[in-house]
């Protein structure tokens, strides 16, 4: 073999990027050069999505009519509605979401145009009608009508009035607001960089996000929260935390699901956030099991030598599992949250890929046999 | 900037792989070590799809065996057909394509199951329903009902079946399989990538492929055929090819579609084949007009010193839109039909990368303003 493999594309830059930067070794993650933290505390999901596409912080004007720009493309089409209503009721929800979003790109008049005006239209689309879709599903397979959005909320208090048909708990929606800004962008992981492929054949943008969404769905990527709250739930049903550490992880070498992280070797920014949410959703009362089970395991890891050698903390999935659970999102539902957050970093990705665009195509080394003969199939 | 930059991975190389090579400068095209001219004379597309997934050509018990397996999946589910019936007339058959395949997977109970025989039934499932699906598609829009697949056919016989309604002629269903022979796979092109970059995620076959649809819809990759069917046309309606060759190639410098390749410096081995059955198909009678004109103009080109120099030779896409033209093959299908091949290397490298998976996930180089501080937005 001649050439030197990169078969995860380790260390190989492929694009320049003004949307985030990752500094794994100092725990740190800036959007557009502001601290996550800062925005996290100071910034509305919108906000950071306005940020992303434009580069600058929106002043009052700009976001007010951004958000009513969003608020008016947040219902979904009857068609679409229509059509969610005869999936499986059992469907992921991810494939739900894949299918959804590629139906409403074949709905838009606009899906072939791909010009930057254009480009901008189909990802207001999307920002706004995922949330849209997401909570639909959520009611749909259960049996139950979905809820249109309601004026005058934003993206994250919209999202927890269509899921539950209630007026929003205002502890829930900050916690809903602060995954979105979390989580929506982060360099160029794996879905992001499948929506540049796509973008790099002049592909249209529901093309992008619909591959993006299933590249989102594999559980090395977005289905990792999914997994944390298995492991908590297994943990809430043992004696103790500090048995079932003892046991499983010190006895039989388990990982601990959403501690420990490829690129961050100091404590995830976000996890920090996150665990505040979590606390916060606890002392509103209810749901407070999984939230101490959490603790208690970080807590025994961060005193385990293993641990502290290895620089194992815990990452974004740990504490937004449990956000998320204590809002009511079904551990299933956890990664369509994902998406409804990431498709603000995917398609300011799809934009800059746009704006300097190459088709992305690199090579494979050929080990098969050759100089083979084929003879017809009676003589085989 | 520290790194050096591959924004189209030129020459990085993510895999080894059995399934093809491609020899440009020689002009050379291999599946398995069979040369493609050799395959597309001697074996049907469906000893093809076989020899990519189980590296070796089947016998004649083992290729009845597939065969009937993939007769069995080729009927569509009510519900797709019945979805596909309400999406808008008007919509981009690759739209199309992309959303009826991601239902596929939702209607399927495998869906979720990403063992190595899950993974082989679901490829048989798309290497069946893709055909169904391009040709219901190319009925339903028009008005017309679908027509279901015929027992005793093959994929190239029954897909004429399926879209005329007629007894297939033996001339049109040669050029047909000919064509899915031809282009079944070649190397990890950019739709084939992004099948891969899916897949590293612990994707499942569904989103891969879903995505490697979107990815070929783009017009640098799957929509050059189109565009060389449009210039055949252009050329057609003018006073004579000579005149179109000196007035907007030779006078305004305008490139002709589907002649020079980024990878072939030499004779594109697929377009020799295609003009032979394109030959044939115009020999049967009817739709020779266009031929003609491909001639001609690939008879200029190759007297000229321009394309001498520069080694342009007529690639794939020059002689395969003039063979799915006479076989009456709507512009705008043309790729769908590209997909209907293409599947065939989409799963061999999904079932290649799940073999030896590792997350893909290369970097970006962050050049946007650093240390700002997010104020709150009555202040900005």
């Amino acid at each position: 073999m001649a050439e030197a493999q990169k078969k995860g594309l380790e260390g190989v830059v492929i694009a320049d990027t003004k949307l985030s930067r990752v500094q794994g070794d100092i725990g740190r993650l800036i959007y557009g050069g502001y601290d996550i933290e800062d925005l996290a505390e100071n910034a509305s999901f919108e906000e950071v999505a306005y940020m992303l596409w434009y580069n600058k912080l929106p002043t009052q004007a700009e976001l007010d009519a951004f958000s009513k720009a969003l608020l008016a493309e947040m219902p979904l089409e009857d068609a679409v509605i229509a059509t969610m209503k005869v999936f499986p009721k059992t469907a992921h929800p991810m494939g739900v979401l894949r299918t959804a979003v590629s139906l409403v790109g074949l709905q838009d008049p606009d899906a072939e145009d791909n010009s930057p005006e254009a480009n901008r239209r189909k990802a207001m689309k999307l920002l706004a009608k995922i949330p849209t879709i997401v909570a639909a599903w959520a009611r749909i397979r259960k049996g139950d009508e979905p809820v249109a959005p309601r004026d005058g909320y934003g993206v994250a208090e919209n999202f927890v009035y269509m899921l539950k048909n209630t007026d929003p708990d205002p502890v829930e929606v900050a916690a809903i607001n602060v995954y979105l800004v979390l989580l929506a962008d982060h360099g160029t992981n794996a879905s992001t960089f499948t929506s540049r492929v796509v973008t790099s054949t002049d592909g249209d943008v529901y093309s992008a996000v619909t591959a993006a969404i299933g590249s989102l769905k594999g559980p090395k990527h977005g289905g990792a929260n999914e997994a944390a709250m298995r492991m908590f739930e297994e943990v809430a049903e043992y004696a103790s935390a500090e048995q079932w550490f003892q046991d499983e992880v010190k006895g039989q070498g388990r990982r601990i699901m959403g501690i420990g992280h490829r690129v961050y070797k100091a404590l995830d920014p976000r996890a920090k956030v996150l665990e505040v949410h979590a606390q916060a959703l606890c002392e509103r009362g209810g749901g407070c099991g999984l939230f101490h089970v959490a603790k208690a395991l970080a807590d025994l890891a961060a005193a385990d030598s293993h641990f502290i050698e290895r620089k194992l903390f815990p990452n974004v999935d740990y504490y937004s599992a449990i956000v998320l659970d204590a809002v009511g999102i079904e551990s299933d539902m956890m990664t369509p949250l994902f998406a409804m957050s990431r498709i603000a970093g995917w398609s300011a990705h799809i934009m800059e890929q746009w704006a300097d665009n190459r088709l992305i195509r690199p090579k494979a080394t050929y080990i098969g046999p050759d100089n083979l003969t084929c003879v017809s199939i009676e003589k085989r």
